[in-house]
Order: structure tokens, then sequence, then C-alpha cells
């Protein structure tokens, strides 16, 4: 076991260092610190790292180490999904509806139909889906790979921007969170339907897998915000009371997140939505910005950079130099920036915005990020899609994450600049 | 990998809800959370829940979901020494250096005379020591599980009370960090000539395990604590500048605490000296107090109850119930809390304190807490005591942390009480 402990530091070590360099790099070029993340993922893997020094990277992340980047991954990215809950806020939704709505169907339409269009040519493609895959899981899953948004790093953007309570900042942040939250049910579907898991075997009545998934699915949801609700609002409570949120009332917290971690896990739909859905019934004000506090930084600089690593090494580049390969990935990643973007503008204008907002939406909307990696990493360990399939949606979420923050200076920052405030660090 | 998942959020919600039920239970009686949680770690090991229920205990720690405890553990207590490390503060030393020394000197110096004589009679007691080990080094060893104070338990209980200023809280917490750091520094001594690392070879020079441990050490010390200080004082001005940590620096740190641990962990000391001396090289004021904020409340709430659990899976209760080991641990438990008692209480009256200021200070010296677990889980991981005395030293540890509160109301509080600030919660 002392081996162990010596190479997983090693392992933190050469991961935190490698974000770091990589982040100082995307912040000369005016990327923000994700991006860096998940190129520095990307290149300690078999695409850099690997490629030039095979037996270093053998030694570093040994198979028994990657056990540990797998748990403290899974752990990273479903707290993630807790805070991107429990941020998230149904106000939104309310003051401009009408747009919202369109942009959030048009953004989720036209990205799915897409993906059915381009499966029934992928299909047929080796390395891309698994042999078990379904037609219509195969185009669910593309579809909604295709329709994910950052939202987090969308409301960043915004809050940096100070566009917050503007007309584009209401519309943006609404549409995104609509379209998140449908692509992650749709994921959840394709999950249902696949059936990774097990039938459930309780006496002599055997549940399928799909009716556990589907099931337990609702039957958590509704239990966790409504029920839930009401007794987390205590926590709410005890925050106030104690003017923060008290080292007993985290452990529970803690607590009941690894318990919604677990049960999404067992019915077959994955940890993270267990985090999510419990965010969203946590209670807001005092509690959440605290228990933010107290979670956010050591998720975000020690757990994130263990997924985005465990991520980056089942990506294979080389795959990409194969000419039918190529293709495919030039395909999805136009499917991907246009399909989003003409949508988003387009169902924007149809609404009544002006040019430069709608234009200004389609760019945000367009934005991966770390969501499109944690849902095609699903699909990977699912053995949902192959490798080749894989490495071709990494490269497509760091594209298009890497468009965002130019593009949207291009089209918005320019003319709105007047308006803008300086942009601080995330 | 996916099962490893769902089971590493199982195995955590049994930890958490363990920790919060015992901790709930601590609390009515008066003891503080650690006590609990050292119990719950226990309690869900083979004395209890292995005891009663061993297929259960073998489904929620799998043999494969150990490696990830193990190494949440490590991290645990190495950001906690790293924490210990930052509030390591000198100023205490000045002010009662005298009464400091003598009762520093006289809680190691019995210590270490009675593990002397205590090994004369363990060392061929089966299940105590391993065969490996010289009669130096477990006298060096036991005087060290004997002498160790539980530092920062210690510190919660006189800033609660709010004694920080007096006579009492700064003669307490000088001679307890004097303590701590001679005793981590013979187990580090310990350890180095019990040389569990290999000889390093560089090209036909071969360094022995015990000059590459000692020497390294102090390599590392020197390096830390000059020009590590130096440099690190920049992230100090960051934290000025910014009003905080940045998340950058928050990663720099991390890497840097990543590789003090790896690199304690090669040279063959253990991870949490490199946390520690790391800790004490950073600059204090807003950066340390920042990075409290961002580490702690995760790394206690979620990465200690691993570390105590961990623990618990090797105490094993029941070998207490042989009578030659009931024997020995009676004489352990009396030696360990007479001797730290009347070695404190004694050098304290001889520099002049009131009998209450002295019996206080004995009552304090004797908590030992979870330094005392970090140090016998090393000794147990490095094959330096065997499971019996383990177990005998868990006890041990459970006793004197338990005895610390209500002795110290006893023989202070209730003389005291009109100067008193009610306690707070941890």
């Amino acid at each position: 076991m002392h081996a162990l402990s010596a190479s997983f530091f090693l392992q933190m070590a050469v991961i935190l260092v490698a974000c770091r360099l990589v982040g100082i790099l995307a912040k000369r070029v005016g990327q923000p610190q994700v991006v860096g993340e998940m190129i520095a993922g990307v290149l300690l893997g078999p695409s850099l790292f690997g490629y030039f020094f095979p037996d270093a990277m053998k030694a570093v992340f040994t198979q028994e180490s990657r056990g540990i980047l797998y748990a403290g991954a899974q752990l990273g990215v479903g707290l993630y999904m807790f805070l991107v809950g429990l941020e998230f806020n149904t106000d939104h939704f309310k003051s401009r509806a009408k747009s919202a709505a369109c942009v959030s169907v048009a953004g989720m339409l036209v990205p799915f139909i897409l993906g059915a269009l381009l499966v029934l040519w992928l299909q047929d493609v080796p390395g891309i889906f698994t042999e078990k895959v379904r037609y219509f899981e195969g185009a669910l899953f593309l579809g909604a790979a295709i329709a994910i948004t950052a939202f987090p790093m969308l409301a960043r953007i915004i809050s940096e921007r100070g566009l917050a309570g503007t007309s584009l900042g209401t519309l943006a942040l609404a549409a995104g969170a609509i379209d998140d939250a449908a692509a992650w049910c749709v994921l959840a579907i394709v999950l249902a339907t696949f059936g990774a898991s097990q039938p459930l075997q309780i006496g002599s009545i055997s549940i399928g897998p799909e009716v556990l998934a589907i099931g337990g699915s609702i039957l958590y949801g509704v239990l966790a915000l409504t029920v839930g609700r009401k007794i987390f609002a205590a926590f709410g409570r005890s925050a106030e009371k104690h003017g923060k949120v008290t080292q007993p009332v985290l452990m529970i917290v803690l607590a009941l997140f690894s318990l919604a971690a677990w049960y999404a896990d067992i019915i077959g739909v994955h940890a993270v939505f267990g985090g999510f859905i419990l965010g969203i019934a946590m209670p807001r004000g005092l509690f959440a910005d605290d228990i933010r506090r107290k979670i956010e930084p050591f998720a975000v600089a020690f757990l994130l950079p263990m997924f985005f690593t465990f991520s980056g090494l089942n990506t294979k580049l080389d795959v990409l130099f194969e000419s039918e390969l190529i293709l495919v990935g030039l395909a999805i990643l136009a499917a991907s920036i246009f399909g989003k973007f003409f949508a988003c503008w387009g169902a924007a204008r149809l609404t009544g915005e002006d040019n430069a907002t709608a234009m200004a939406v389609g760019t945000l909307m367009n934005a991966r990020g770390l969501m499109e990696l944690i849902i095609i990493n699903i699909g990977l360990q699912r053995g949902i899609i192959g490798e080749s399939l894989f490495s071709i949606l990494v490269v497509m979420a760091i594209v298009t994450t890497l468009m965002a923050s130019p593009l949207f200076e291009l089209v918005y920052g320019r003319k709105h600049r007047h308006e803008l405030q300086p942009v601080v660090e995330p």
C-alpha cells in the first residue's frame, strides 16, 4: 500500500503542474482556465506525453493508481454537478420566457436532427459506436452531445462581463439552463434504455434495467424535489442561525451527496445525476453560498484536474489521422458549430432580438466545455461510444470552447465595449 | 471501473453517516467531534461492524475500494498536517520560554524513559513489534507514541475557552508545539534507521536508505524553510493584492503539497512530514487564513473520516482479550496517562505555576487524538509495530482523548468558571 501513496502524490503533482502550465498559456491568449485544463488532460494522455514518453506515462499513471484517479474524477464531477444544481435558478425562465423557450427548443431540435442524420452514416463506421447500440440510442446520444451547453461557463462569462441583468444575459442563462437540463434528461433516457445495469431481483419479481433506471430516476427526482426539499430546508435555517454552514451540517450534506451518487450509479444512470438533482433540491441563500465556498475550491483545484486527466488518458488523437475518421470528425465539428449557432441565432432573431444579441447568444450556447467531457466520458465508460468517436468529441469540445471567448468579443464585445466591465479573474 | 464508482460512493455514505451518528452521541456527552470519529472508525472495522456483519463489511469495504480509502486517508492526513504546519507559530515560545521548555522536556523525557523500560519487557511479546525491529527503534517509537500531544485539539480547547492570551494558554500551546515537533523528529529518525525504503542507485553510487531518509529530510527542511520560504512569500503578496487566494495560486499550493508528500514518501519518511514542513514554510496572514478556509472544510469533513475508517479497519479489539495483552495494554495505558500527566504537572510546578494551572497543563498535554492515530498508522504500515500493539495504542489514543475535556473541566474549569467564555461549536 505504501507505494500506492507515493504514486498517487506523484500523479497529482504531475497533473496539477501540467494544468497550471497550460492554464498560464491559455490565459496569455485570453482563454479561460478550463480550456487550459481540458487541453492539459489530453496532453498528459497517449496523444503527447504517452506518445513521446510511453514508459514515463506508464510509470506516472500506474494501473493501480488509475483506480484512484477514476474515483477522484467521479467525485470531482459529481460534486461539480451538485454545485451546478445548487446554482440552478428557475427565476431566469420567467422574465424572458418566450425568447428563451424558442432559443432552447431550436438549440435542442437542430442538434438532435443533425445527430439523427449523422448516425445514419456513422452507425457502420468502426470505432464510432459499440455493436450493442441501437440506432435511436446512437442518435439520441450524439444529439445530446451536440446540444449540450457549458452552462456554468456561460454563467461565468455573463457574470464576469457584468451582463447578468441585461437582455442578453437573462436570455442566454435561461436558454442554456433549459438546454442543459433537457440534454441531461435525454442522456438519462439513453442510459436507461441501454440498460447497462443488471436486472434487480426482489424475491420472485425481476425488475428490468430500463424500468429500474427510469422508475428509479423519477422516484428519486420526485422525492428529492418534494419531501427532500422540505427536509433540506432545515440546513438553510441552521445556516441562517449560525451565520455559516457548520461542520456537522457539511458532513451530512456530503453524506447525502454520497448516497445520491451511489443510488444514481446503481439504478444505472450516473453519479452526476444524483448530485445534480440533490443540488437543485437544496436550499438557496446563505446555505448555498457557504456550501459553495467550502466545497468548490478543493473540487475545482484538485478533483476536476483528476477528471480532465482521466478523460485525457482515454483520448487518442492519432485515430483522427485515419482518412475516414477525419471526415467524420469534420462533419461532427461542422454540425456542432453551425447547427447550434444558427439554430440559436435564428430563433433569437425570430423572437425579435437584434442581430448582435442573437449572434452573442449563438456564440455563448456553442461552448461545451466540461459538460461535453462529462457526457462523453459516461458514454465511453458505459460502452455506448467507441474510442474514435470519444476522441473526436473531445476535439469538438475543446474547439467549441476555445471559440467562445474570442467570438463573443468579436460579435458582442466590440460593439458594446462601452457597457462592459473589466474581465475579472475567474 | 463503473462498479468502483458505486462502491466508493456507498463506502463514503456509510463512513460519513457513521461519523455523524457517533459524533452526535459524542457531543451529547460533552466530547469533541474528533472523539466521535475516532470511535466511529473503530466501530466500522472488525471490532463491531465486521464482528457482527462480516459479509456486509466485506461488501462495503471491498478490496478494490480499499486502495481508494487508503489514498484518500493519506491525502486527508497530509493536508491536515499541512494545515497544522500553517498554524505553527514560534511566537508562543518566546513569552514563556523557561516554563515551556521545562514542561516540554519533561513531557518528552519521561515518556521516552517509560517507553525504553516497557520495550525491555515487550520486545519478546508476540504481535507487539515485528521481528525486524531493533530494541532502540522499538523504544523510540513507543516513546514518541506516548509523548505525542494532540496539538491541534489542545489549540482548539484553548481558543474555544478564551484562554489564548492567558498564562495557561501560552504555556500549554508552547509546550505542546515543542513536544509535537520533537516527537515527529524522533519518528522520522526511527523511520530513517528502520530503512523501509530501497537503497537509491545513482550510476555506480549506492545511497543507503538511512542516508537517503536523514539526508533527504535535512535537505528538504533546510531548502523549504530558507529558499522555499522566500519564494512562497510571493503567495502572501498575491493574496494581499487580490484580497484572497486565487484559484491558480491554490492549484500551485496543492501541486507543491503533492510534490512534498511524494518526496517525503520516496525518501522513506512519510507524506505527512512533507506536508507539515511545507505548511511551516508558507506565509502567514491573509494567505494562511484563506488557504485554511478553502482546504480545511473538505479535508476535515470528507477526507479525515476516510483516515479514521482506514485506521479502524486495521484495529482488532478482540486481541485485547488475551490475558497477557490485557496486561500490556493496561501497562501502556498507565504509563501514557501518568507519565505524561505527572511529568508536565511536575515541571510546571517546579517553574512556579500554581497547582490549577499545572494540573490543567498536564491534562491538556495528555490528549493524543488524531496525532496518535497518524503515528501508529505509519508504524503499522511500515511494519514497525504489530496488530496487537496497534490496537492497544488505538485504545490508548481514544481513552486519553476522551479524558481530556472532562478532566480539564474538573481541574481548571470549575475553579475558573467566572473567567470562562461559553464553549463554541468546533
